[in-house]
């Protein structure tokens, strides 16, 4: 055959693909590569729509989700919500077609985001099954519900009703999905409840109920009536934004002049900013934006990149936060009771492409945690838990590039996932998730984001190795103490006998050996009131009288009461500052104050730090960090000029000291 | 707002997408999450385009590969080749619209196969830089070719055309395409550079040519004037067949009768099978396939299910073969000079949703090969390198998955990629491979490509054991017969010191202690002719004569020469069988041939087997596989009834020894 006639063959081949027809050849690539992953993912879409649909009208969100077995290898997912419902018209546009949706071109947070979930469940269910979806679904002010049974036409990505109806339905509003599908139900890790219950810890607002193929219905019960503050939709932040799209948004804008453009379109930019880029980029503010040329707008491009602006406003993001983060983490521990949950870390919001982005992270470490395993990795993005791809996502992968040594964990090479007792959450939300493919399993390794969740995760491994440190420096001190009131008398004992004179007093002694100032505390917890009474003591184990600031620093969105003393300070983001007495050598001051509603694991450390004294002495609280600045009157400080030697002056060298004793 | 006009509100918002603008905003999924990740799949795309086209019209393929750098984070990406031509009126859709291609309904392997490939990297391009795409392509029969700058309306998913020309071109068929496009250049891994050489490798036949920004251009020479066998396309295998897909393709057929539909649209069904198939369905052979309503259609597919049929044609698939998976292997090695390739492993052809695939893998071992980092994996799919998405690569996965300490490799736990010094090929080719996404980077879990992956890397584990094994046994023997020269002598002497008698000679009891027949071989490699000369030694080390054959495979494709002496059978796939004379005690055996036409390292270890004779008794060669029939006339065997404590006999308790020498 000659090339010519190849080249008019395949021309004849050449043809337009359906958008359905492209993802029924695909389904992979939305989830439904395995029965057993299937199952699960038409279950996620579904709850998915239902919390969007909640969190649009303001509605607490009360979900049923029952998986039944119809045949060896066939089941039916049905989720029911009390969202808004859908109006007539939109149903089968909904369920029945792909890429369609509301939410597509919103910059908002939200679940759904590309118009393909439910309509894709639908698609496999038929694929699979040869059946119709059935949805149920009322508006408010209808008096019966809309029912219908719907096939997607492939060739036309158009729904085809199989059959249509008014039905009588008990809920005032909401919505019911019946979805016929190829399954294979499993238990445990990535199975459907695993994903529920972590779904409703980071949404404590939603009740959910499930009703397995087998067994007793689940009841997640909702832990709180309040609803997470609604997230704003926000237009793109000029940062990251590409030179082709900034150039079709001037092309469709309908603001005649660059500046009003700028202002009007993107967040951000105030009057004032728009004129500066269009001064940095060397043009008029009154120029018709669709009249500018290529040069011309990558001139734009480039002095809208260089503008310093204010970051995103946070309110376009809805983060886990500190209180859920743990609660998350310590719901996988199941019955393991692990010793510390380093403080979470959320980041102020950031950008990529034009897109709001926050990242947050927390970690448990220790106790029962098994260490001879890799780390677990608790992924989320927009409060969805991610359950598959784990390899092939930016969060795993910015854990296991984190050299994680640095932070007390065992990392062989210092790449890879750490192995060790250690649990690790992350936690992206963003207007738009960059997810690898539609299935929405993994999230894309986008520069901005990588970056982020590098810091996030390096700060949260500090904190851990804060805590690791101080443990360690505590054990070291105490173990010093045990030595030297063990060793001390025996040295004066056998001493005074040598010499025949009377053993001597040791105590101001061993304070002189010891020369710190010892830091601990104590948290009672009262289980039916919820309640943490926690004792800071301060002890002076030094040979001068010590004058000190004890700095608390409370978990976010949490109020210490009946403090005692009355500290010198108590701010609104949770720092409380005590500026102590003096506290005599061989004496010690406290501290005692309550918090209430939290969960026992909720508060399981104090975050202390010290100042106006020389922070080397001071064991089991840390030094003030240069960014809690004490915004009033100069504190009195002690004058204490820490011996040079303080550290090494603390050493004892327990060879030399047994050597000693047995050389009497 | 009450709930329902929440409703109505969502459903104003409710909108179509069309499939473009779903890209646009979700680029990261066709592989453009970042600039240096942009930049190598714009290349891909295009190169997996050319070699397609190439394939297409039997030519062997010339490819340029261009990377120019126009601006600080610019760059023009230009890919031309020697492919048959696209048609002018085809050519702004091929480039300009998603979702359009010649590839997406055929069942035959290619590397294209969404028809979102080209056209992605055209919208990535003029989302990032604001320009057109340039192309030229000419078909044989005209003599000017046609030139066009285009982008793409992603509104409506369609091409326009900025600028369209007729154009003289020295080639005389051939396509060139010219993106520009936001990048960022790197060297080294996951470059693009290494890319197009791991390409080359498994591509022999042709020849690509890559300009980097900076720097001489490279040479890829292609490696063979010969083309690969020509993919046949075939309609899908019964097995693994959606319900759903069968009843679309009933309503769709053209055949009158079920038989005939079963016989034409599927593969492996003869008429007798069909019929068979109808029986065992309960159903009338002459029904009309569109007749059949859900409960039919699923007694069909069940039928289809359960008939056993015959594995899919080889001819629809082009495995890499054993050679090209060395040569792949050798590449990455640069100068590290391994131990040992595994023999690799091809399985036969299988299927998943109706369509074939088949999975190879190769290891090789030790050497310079890194012992404390985890080994590397190189992914293929369709003979397309894959770089990025490692972690969420069922080739990976498959991987991580075997426990790699049952064949000598170190792995914590028995999961997770192992450590040690290895690198593992895995190739998975398919007349559709189901990528995770549309970026092609990496394949989905599909349960049946899982299972086929774990029996290869298994059975290639078990080859790489058998070496370490037969390695392990040579030193164990080697040190016994060093062991065994060493102290008899000295026993000997002193207790014929001791009685006053004189030194007796040995050698007989020596190999009666030793009691093996040893083989080994050299193997002198002459570079310049390429010649493999192979010597091959049967060392008799028992009291007594042994007769025995020896068993020879070659790798597949390659035949020996000069075989001496002449070979009892040689057949054509690979088999060769001696039929060794008796060697007498303390004697040995030689067999010899040349391989011609190999690289160095494609040859380093005979596969040998032996049989008519106690296996036990031979250490350097295998027992005869029960699957290597012997068919032709029993050999005279040798009647050694081996001594039941063969193994034990041979051992020496060393410790035993030495006491004896030392008890003089």
């Amino acid at each position: 055959m000659p090339a010519t006639s190849v080249a008019e063959e395949l021309a004849k081949k050449q043809r337009e693909i359906s958008v359905s027809e492209f993802f029924e050849r695909n389904k992979q690539v939305l989830g439904y590569d395995s029965p057993t992953k299937a199952l699960l993912t038409a279950v996620k879409e579904a709850v998915d729509n239902s919390l969007d649909a909640a969190a649009d009208a303001d509605i607490l969100p009360d979900i049923l989700v029952e998986v039944r077995k119809v045949d060896k290898d066939e089941f039916l997912v049905a989720v029911e919500d009390n969202g808004p419902g859908i109006v007539k018209k939109e149903v089968a546009n909904v369920f029945g077609r792909l890429l369609y949706g509301s939410r597509f071109f919103a910059r908002a947070q939200s679940r759904g985001q590309q118009g393909l979930g439910i309509s894709g469940a639908v698609m496999y269910g038929q694929v699979t099954t040869g059946k119709a979806t059935k949805i149920i679904s009322k508006v408010e002010e209808d008096d019966v519900a809309y029912q219908v049974e719907l096939i997607i036409d492939t060739k036309k990505n158009m729904p085809t009703k199989v059959r249509e109806d008014r039905v009588i339905w008990e809920r005032a509003h909401g919505t019911r999905v019946e979805v016929p599908l190829k399954g294979r139900y499993i238990g445990g890790r990535q199975s459907i409840p695993e994903y529920l219950e972590a779904t409703a810890i980071v949404n404590p607002h939603a009740r959910i109920t499930y009703k397995p193929p087998e067994g007793d219905p689940i009841v997640f019960e909702r832990a709180t009536e309040e609803l997470p503050p609604k997230t704003k939709e926000i237009p793109p932040h000029p940062h990251g934004i590409e030179l082709g799209t900034l150039m079709q948004m001037m092309k469709e804008t309908k603001s005649y002049k660059l500046s009003s453009f700028l202002e009007e379109e993107f967040v951000r930019v105030s009057a004032r900013v728009a004129k500066e880029i269009c001064e940095a980029a060397g043009l008029d503010p009154d120029t018709k934006p669709k009249s500018l040329g290529l040069e011309q707008a990558k001139a734009l491009h480039d002095a809208m990149q260089n503008a310093k602006l204010m970051a995103p406003p946070t309110d376009c993001l809805s983060p886990i936060g500190e209180r859920l983060i743990k609660k998350g983490l310590k719901n996988v521990l199941g019955n393991l009771r692990p010793e510390f949950y380093a403080p979470p870390v959320t980041r102020d919001p950031s950008v990529y492409s034009g897109n709001p982005f926050q990242v947050e992270v927390g970690i448990v470490f220790g106790g029962d945690l098994p260490a001879d395993q890799p780390v677990e990795v608790l992924r989320f993005a927009n409060r969805v838990p991610l359950i598959y791809q784990a390899g092939g996502c930016a969060l795993t992968q910015a854990v296991a590039h984190v050299d994680w040594r640095r932070y007390g964990l065992e990392q062989r090479g210092g790449e890879g996932l750490p192995f060790g007792p250690a649990i690790v959450l992350v936690h992206v939300c963003s207007t738009k998730v960059p997810y690898t493919s539609e299935a929405k399993e993994a999230v894309a390794t986008v520069d901005e984001i990588m970056t982020e969740l590098d810091l996030a995760l390096k700060e949260c491994g500090r904190r851990l190795k804060t805590h690791l440190t101080k443990k360690a420096h505590r054990a070291k001190t105490r173990e010093k103490f045990e030595i030297v009131q063990l060793i001390l008398p025996r040295i004066a004992e056998k001493s005074a006998k040598i010499v025949k004179k009377k053993v001597p007093v040791l105590d101001a002694t061993i304070t002189k050996i010891m020369g710190v100032v010892w830091v601990d505390e104590t948290i009672a917890y009262d289980k039916k009131q919820k309640r943490h009474s926690v004792t800071i003591n301060v002890h002076n184990f030094t040979d001068a009288g010590k004058k000190l600031n004890l700095h608390l620093l409370l978990p976010r969105g949490v109020a210490a009461k009946d403090l005692d003393p009355k500290p010198s300070e108590v701010r609104e983001d949770g720092k409380v500052t005590w500026e102590l007495k003096r506290i005599d050598s061989v004496d010690k001051a406290s501290v005692t104050f309550v918090l209430e509603g939290l969960d026992e694991a909720e508060y399981d450390e104090s975050d202390l730090y010290v100042s106006g004294i020389n922070p080397v002495l001071v064991i089991g609280a840390e030094p003030l960090p240069g960014d809690w600045e004490l915004n009033y009157a100069e504190f009195e400080t002690e004058e204490t000029p820490p011996p040079a030697e303080a550290e090494d002056e603390g050493e004892i060298d327990y060879d030399e000291t047994e050597e000693a004793l047995d050389d009497e």
